[in-house]
């Protein structure tokens, strides 16, 4: 049974790297975990080392490590030997790049399809979906296809926000994602703002976080998404 | 010898279509056009007959009208014959998408080379870049690649801005550049606020606007751009 932890954002602004979703992981991670394998790609002013060592400083505090992928040998057989896999946020683009280049894009849909939990915040949430064609990334490297893994049937958009900056044109976050329907319009949006996220359990996918998502589908009405609302 | 004007953004927030540029429009447009072609397919949620009269609005104030290349039985013919080329904003992965099924991409740019007036505006100063790899736009689309009109040797990063939303996380336009320039390291990004343009002539190539505008290359310090600057 697939079993997912998606999240919006890593931090939420002034406060600690990945303190927000603590306790959602905490529960979703319960029992043992040997051997957590955390994918760096998306990260690109930060080294992977640097990055997998600021994720264990939070993992640390709910008695989890992460090992980085880039310290394997055979990056395929760590995937395939994984108890969990973690993808961290960045850049969607290069994250993207990296998992086709180092041919982990169906090993990775494999051993999540097999029941292994998996854990993405922001650019890593958007790996999850079917494309990558409605992430906030700007396009900085040029992936072989913009398909992703493919583990959910609809597309995220995380960081979602409909504030604007004041007397600032330039297409509003609604505005990018009307777009990305009438291109796309048998898809389904779901918007997951700073500091929520949807849990995925098999067939079920339940959204969490104070503030409201939402489901935006082509011509439909907006649909609201509360704390704990099935999507 | 080659003739840009390339705008970073239509219209600035409350005022009328392409407004603020006219007076530059005008000068740059100088002289007698009977035959001006406007690329329309980086409008998605408008339609091309009605991009084409929006813009033809603006442009009737300046005594100049354009015909939309969506009209043309042969959009290779159709752009061979234009005497100045306009591409309007919207979505830069549609318009690129769009200029590549139409196999419009090398006959646009020997036509420029030749010396052929060129209007962009968003999207469409995208577009003459060597790449659409610094746009802001979403990826609704996936293009066969990222290479683009390359008509001057630097990236734009149009509708620039360095204000942040109030708490709210996400990458900050500074940080995407800084992450273009990371993995694109003997590339130049010219930020171009709204309000502000680029004027080429030949090798030549001067900043015009109110607002100061940003040269960012890799590890160096930024240089500030202002009005009348040759970049």
């Amino acid at each position: 049974m697939k079993k997912l932890l998606l999240l919006s954002n890593s931090t939420n602004p002034g406060e600690d790297y990945l303190d927000w979703p603590k306790d959602y992981l905490a529960d979703f991670m319960s029992g043992e975990f040997k051997n957590i394998v955390f994918v760096p790609y998306a990260g690109i002013t930060i080294s992977y080392d640097e990055y997998t060592e600021r994720l264990n400083g939070a993992l640390g505090k709910i008695g989890l490590k992460a090992t980085g992928i880039h310290e394997a040998t055979d990056p395929v057989k760590a995937i395939q030997n994984a108890d969990a896999i973690f993808v961290g946020g960045g850049n969607t683009f290069e994250l993207l790049s990296q998992l086709y280049k180092n041919k982990l894009v169906e090993p990775i849909r494999e051993k999540l399809n097999s029941g292994t939990p998996y854990v993405g915040w922001s650019a890593g949430s958007n790996m999850a979906c079917p494309t990558v064609k409605t992430t906030n990334d700007m396009p900085i490297t040029f992936p072989p296809s913009f398909d992703a893994l493919s583990l959910i049937p609809f597309q995220i958009n995380p960081h979602y926000t409909e504030a604007t900056l004041p007397n600032h044109g330039g297409e509003t976050r609604k505005m990018r994602l009307a777009e990305y329907l009438e291109i796309n319009q048998d898809s389904t949006v779901v918007c997951l703002p700073e500091g929520t996220l949807l849990h995925v359990e098999g067939e079920t996918m339940v959204y969490k976080g104070k503030k409201e998502g939402k489901v935006l589908t082509y011509g439909n009405e907006e649909r609201i998404l509360l704390d704990q609302d099935i999507v």
